[in-house]
């Protein structure tokens, strides 16, 4: 293990620190609401961000200064495998997340990408083995290769389609084989760019055949991973199919998948559709459809997914605000789905970006597991919503009311209940105290 | 009928006459696709924004000239309806659309509320008896009212649940006694500006409990007219529940409403959202949810809902393609939910805001036709997606095809049928010699 | 002094204190970088969302309850000034600031409004001296009046002109009695709706012409006040001229007016723009032209101008350290341009959300301090650009360089100096520990 | 010539042509507003896009299909020029335009990029005197490779500072020695990611700095060539310094460059400042500075770059619209900076592409040069601004009036002129009627 010499393992030396090599907040093992710090934060590296990616964008060549470059092909795959346990180790991160792609080379075939992927597999089974490291979720990536151009699921090309299920096929093979605790899906080519050229409705009937035949693969492979899907409402293509929760609820709802899907919710993905990740997050609990984090952030002065490390105590917060409410996330955890500036290009930077994503996380779950101790919202709205409790409120809610008794209700009411203020600023207030005040 | 004394009926003259005040392109009894333009084009007059607006914005007072602004009270309510129908017989509107307050005053008390409607809705009904007008629908504005602050079905205060009950109640019966085609509920309030302060799944539960009870007293009381919902992202609360199209199906599916309502789709909510309003018309399409429309358009830089006349030719073609393609709309219309701008406060602006609305859609019929006429879409497209009509693509859609066996296809599948280009840029260059070359 | 009888003097009571109706943050006397807080902060109450604001939105009507609301006309106006004072007082707020018409009815001519302006502002006077409160800006309101549907300095209505003349005439007259500190212009109508229309060239001239008679009218009464022009992109008009802080240096530098007006900066007008708020700042500082600041906070997933109060930590501290960089803001100060939601209409919520608000300023001021007092930016800043400082670069600086004598350079220079990680994670992350490590 | 052995020469057919492949709109011989078409539409084809680009994204790989890909190194750019001298004809394109590395590989050196740009210079030069095609502008790319990650004229790194004036020096001498009309500045790096890292002030007298050498060189060399600054608000980069029009005009101002340079402007950089394309032109033309342009369209609900061909009738007639007030564009043109979608990536898509974008170009001037010879918007407008051409108004316009006197007049104006309509939709209408109805 050689790849980051310049950098030792992350410890906790506390918020007084001014080594930038070290935790401030984050201390695995301090309990927090009854767990410890690490078993309520089940932080995954992203593979593809931290050991494939280089750094380009759009307008710009790779940047990244890595020390396995030196490998091309199978090698650099290997090379990469003993980076990527080496980088787990440092941090201190448990869990991680690839594309089948990430791993290992394609190749000239289908048959030649099968045998890449079983080498490159059993190394990293050997690594999870002697490091204890494990795999959150594996995924297959079927929207690079310029043959998902027209999508995977939803192409209108039925080769293609045969190809994509292959890789689902081998991708759960994979997961089973490394014990994945979840299996995701993101449909990165499943949308369309034009409607005068798509048949909609098609696209999405052959979308839900796919993933039920996914389903039905895993029951019969003894794969008992989560199935995942991770909604994101444009890019690369200008409509995505699975363009937010309740969307893909709505989708998996009209096909009777509901049953065997949760959801991997990206935060960058949730503002990008509109929404407040929170909001995300709520709409997936209330349905009982929380499965997954992917942790990161979008600048939200631009129109693209910008993938930023999650760095605002903000958003941190109301997420896990949103776990804890919702029990935990079961098998799911916290990818970090996030990518370094391409100006931050050195390989310290993926310590220091993980670092300070991790601190955030951790000052996070502190603070929302003090607002939910002391039932800071949850006293305010059990009192503001106290009129459903009785009388004509409770009507409503057992079912006994209709149009008609509540319409006279109405008319005979003198003195109806008076509204009363949402307060919303002083809460912002009280949660600005929560959060700078500890 | 003295109220629009300066502008006379419009009529037809042909795409070379140079009379503001007259059709170019929209012919009632031209016969379009084996109907007349009339019937396409079900047009409904917008009640607030043609009789009842006054030209305010967040930033400036009423500017707008109307003759019946003398009037106050229920004399300003009567007023109103004179010129309403004036108006709907000079621009050849067969359709309106009101709410309840839009029609009458609120007076002081619910009481007075149903009073003041029931001599309007008298007088109403009486116009449309003599000038054959009719009612597209009618809906209760349950969100200008300061007591729907915290929402009507989704409020905080179950007095104010039974106030909006009661609104229903007495919509549902004026809509039973106008022959309204179908009833509409628009949740301006139903929505939440903060969740630190809100139970986001009772207050989701609430509003499918009031629907429940609309629908059944309808039946109650023999109203059969189609119930619809309109989607809208956002403003005026930050976030409301019925997002957009597949939001709205997700939230109908969850509390089993799917049967009973459609939808009212709005094109500036459509792109509010995120969404051409193509999509949503298509994705309410294929899930047999396509009610009815609110005509309009917004601003594409500007982030809220302007309410523009619709008069973008690229919009009315795509429009008016899915409602061909879905057999029409039946019961719904064309309601012109738009209002003219604050600076085009003369009531002849009304008129010529009316008039080049209507023509655009006219327009749009007419070439939305002609594509379909000339199969220019569905030939593309059905040559696209021919793969899936035979081998293992009809395997696919037949349900024959598993996992294993399209991974073993694609292991052996030794050349694999190309990709074809999607040829957007030729689609919209033939779609603009539609447009334009006519 | 009746108006506000719930509510108390809001004191210091520190960090821990659980009483929402004292600053946790906000001592006015502690020291900070030099200056007490109190010196730093010259916090301003915005008269218009104070006291004359009443919570209407686009949708719905006015919610706020208001002491003063059972006095109409120029008594209502009166009690507007006691119920001001009563809240600067309890709040401690040292300035404010607002529009003619906020203080005082229009009336039916503009004598009237004159009169009455004159009635107002003896009252004010009063009130400055027997409380030494002070007037940090007022201004003009040119937007709201139906006249000035076209604009007023750019207005195609020459009589509508001489009345905005009339309006800014007075208002630089009321400035100088009242002895304020600034004089602000808020184009909120200097724009457009469509080109159309438009004489772009046209208005942008008249507008200029109506600066410089404003700037020869001060001179000429010796009203030595600071000029403000106050930048916002679009709301109500489609596109406002002064679009943003480069926008408007541009304006003022074409019309040779730059040495007489800095600008107003306010946070929700910034990200309207594009911008970030810490963008129009360092825009503004680099080029001399900081004058004052609008308090306040967008939502960033609302395309409209929410007037939230500023209760983002991020942001104060971003916006404190620009303003501790430029030596502070002279004449200027920070005006909570904002507005309680429509939802929080209780007179509490008035002081709640300027508790909040003080407070978010007063924790960012402390941790910008120690940000540049520790060098944490400017420190990593300086060592960035170091290659300006020597060799080729000091040639650059000092203008000795050319394109033939870099090209020279770099042709020979057989050993480039790498660049280095920009390090903005880690940056972030220090941001962080500051703001949240205290 | 041999790489478009698929396409033969694009002809015009007329409008009722149902050939994908001829001109349906463009004719280069007819005349409109007493010019040619050809000489009005000085199109260009965009090198990059055309030749060099290969359709990856941020989420996939380059799938274009191109004849020429079987080459590497000089010989791939030897036969990029052969292709491209094939397509300018085959297209009747007269103008192209490029960047330094679109021509020709950079090599390992500065010396062997010189190098390599001299070989593809002559035999660009020889095909251009073969063909009569001409070079509308050519620029240099500082931002693709790795060095410019801080910036090229704003770097922080004066090594990297002199190796982009290199690649100036360079680029001005080509320009020269092929006749170059324009030479343009896109500054894809030159902005900031992160405020906490940047000196903005320096970084912008840096790059001022790099244009007044630049402007020195031409001048030296005898290059006459019109300098073009190309803005764009952010992509690459968070916020890039040539933001838009205003900005730019702003910068060159402050540094007294605007004697030197004009605007490049680009449809969806205009979009994506929040602009419509129009107003940009408007911007620029009324201070002089409209150079040239950028033909593409971005989508309105995607927030990156699309740069899609320009297929919007609206806006081409619009742009035509001011150029034609401008008097043409002098020794501008209209260069396609438009891409084909990922999946158009035959041959084919070129050709279809540039076809629908030059239509819509000439549909657009014909549309625009009949809407100023019917004087539509002009009389409307001298109309509506009339006012100022007498009494109070003209006192207004010649200097007369001052605050006093527009007071006074105010005060005593017993019937002050009424406010008129701005007829915004009915304009609206009539441009439809323009477009639609010749």
């Amino acid at each position: 293990m050689a790849y980051f010499n310049s950098v030792g393992k992350i410890a906790y030396e506390g918020s007084r620190s001014t080594n930038p090599y070290a935790f401030k907040f984050y201390n695995p093992q301090e309990m927090v609401a009854g767990k410890s710090m690490e078993e309520h934060l089940r932080f995954a590296m992203a593979y593809w961000h931290t050991l494939t990616a280089g750094g380009s964008d759009p307008f710009g060549q790779e940047t990244a200064v890595r020390a396995w470059d030196s490998w091309t092909g199978l090698d650099l795959a290997k090379a990469r495998v003993e980076a990527a346990f080496e980088f787990l180790e440092k941090m201190n991160l448990p869990y991680f997340c690839f594309h089948d792609i990430d791993i290992a080379p394609e190749g000239s075939s289908l048959r030649e990408f099968y045998s890449n992927i079983d080498i490159i597999v059993d190394q990293i089974s050997e690594g999870m083995k002697s490091t204890g490291k494990k795999l959150l979720w594996n995924t297959a990536n079927m929207f690079s290769n310029p043959r998902y151009m027209h999508g995977a699921g939803s192409t209108c090309n039925a080769d293609v389609y045969a190809h994509a299920a292959a890789q689902i096929k081998k991708g759960l093979e994979v997961g089973k084989q490394l014990g994945a605790e979840n299996y995701v899906f993101w449909g990165g080519r499943e949308g369309y760019e034009t409607l005068l050229n798509t048949n909609l409705e098609l696209e999405m009937d052959n979308m839900a055949r796919l993933f039920s035949m996914a389903v039905d693969y895993a029951k019969k492979i003894g794969f008992d991973a989560q199935f995942l899907i991770e909604p994101k409402p444009k890019e690369p293509t200008k409509h995505q199919y699975d363009f937010d929760a309740a969307t893909t609820i709505s989708f998996l709802q009209k096909y009777k998948l509901d049953g065997h899907f949760k959801l991997n919710l990206e935060a960058n993905h949730a503002t990008l559709a509109g929404h407040t990740f929170e909001h995300e997050l709520r709409v997936a609990r209330i349905n009982g459809m929380l499965g997954s984090l992917d942790a990161n952030q979008g600048d939200m002065l631009l129109g693209w997914d910008t993938d930023e490390f999650p760095l605002n105590i903000y958003d941190s917060t109301l997420t896990l605000y949103e776990v804890l409410k919702n029990g935990g996330m079961g098998r799911g955890g916290i990818n970090f789905d996030a990518k370094v500036r391409r100006q931050s290009f050195e390989p310290e930077d993926l310590f220091l970006a993980h670092i300070a994503g991790m601190d955030t996380y951790a000052k996070g779950l502190k603070v929302a597991a003090r607002l939910i101790e002391d039932r800071v919202f949850d006293d305010f709205i059990d009192q503001r919503y106290s009129s459903f409790n009785e009388g004509i409120g409770a009507d409503v809610i057992n079912g006994k009311a209709t149009l008609a008794s509540l319409a006279e209700y109405a008319m005979n009411n003198a003195n109806p209940r008076r509204n009363e203020s949402g307060r919303q600023e002083m809460l912002k207030g009280i949660l600005n105290q929560y959060i700078l005040a500890e």
